[in-house]
């Protein structure tokens, strides 16, 4: 995932009648645009989504397919599951992903961070952690982790994270 | 958690009976013991934690505290739990630790990795975490992660784990 010129120019919107933001995408969407665009977009958490769809996203970022069956399981096994949707009346289109694993109480860790090229560079990613840590702080989270690539931890700094190790602990990877 | 002179003597055992074994620590356990020593020692996902003992067990290691109720459902919600027992036909003693959260099918992250000091340095934690790697396989897991404090990483790369980052990963930390 690259992002490009973090646009600040990020607003809630309303633009969205509440009973449409809630039929559409459930209860806790988060509706925001760009100042002066009309595309509006949607971080939601309860919007189903399409595992086809989804497989063609993670693609666009150049990810390796994964099977769809595993995919499905370990989407009903994560805490919280984000879809960002570019707004539309009849066909929302998604446009970025993230989800996370953990035990819905201590601990909580950031996967599959995705936001379709074409998006990327506005600003979407950055909404997409916002809403993803105040969910995971609505459930009562306190420590949350990740694991990024290399060319997005700028990205990642900048908005309070911190890079580890930093002296008291390390990070593994296992693959075997 | 402070690993010394990691022993290499460990065998698997066959000491209790077979229907001993699953009756106290329920299917999939895993005896072992020290060459020319008489204690047992027994690796567990099924066998049911006293939160009490958990928690006096996390504090010999000099763990912050945590309330009873929120280990209670982050246990509930770990994918494995796994308990490290010294046997003893009325009263095993638990003197190991460690869970895993993660989606059941893709991810696996380690948290919690506890060995009383008394019992450190005999090679009891290299067979916990043989033993929840294996479990993992089992269950189709193709991916674990952890975080390590400074001091253990030497203990996790012996075993084949890998630091990040390497060039393409890092590994951040979020609190707030």
């Amino acid at each position: 995932m690259i992002f490009r010129n973090q646009s600040s120019s990020i607003k809630k919107t309303n633009r969205i009648s509440k009973d449409e933001l809630k039929n559409k995408y459930g209860s806790n969407s988060y509706e925001f645009t760009q100042n002066d665009k009309d595309e509006i977009f949607v971080c939601s958490m309860h919007k189903e989504l399409d595992l086809i769809e989804l497989d063609q996203l993670l693609q666009t970022v150049g990810w390796s397919r994964r099977p769809v069956r595993r995919v499905k399981r370990a989407l009903e096994f994560s805490i919280l599951v984000v879809g960002l949707w570019k707004h539309d009346d009849k066909f929302p289109r998604l446009v970025g992903f993230a989800r996370c694993t953990g035990d819905g109480v201590l601990e909580a860790t950031v996967w599959d961070v995705a936001v379709n090229p074409v998006y990327q560079g506005l600003g979407l990613g950055k909404e997409l952690m916002k809403y993803i840590l105040k969910e995971l702080k609505n459930i009562g989270i306190s420590k949350v982790t990740l694991f990024a690539d290399a060319d997005v931890v700028s990205f990642y700094k900048r908005q309070g994270w911190v890079l580890e190790p930093r002296g008291s602990k390390c990070a593994f990877w296992y693959a075997n």
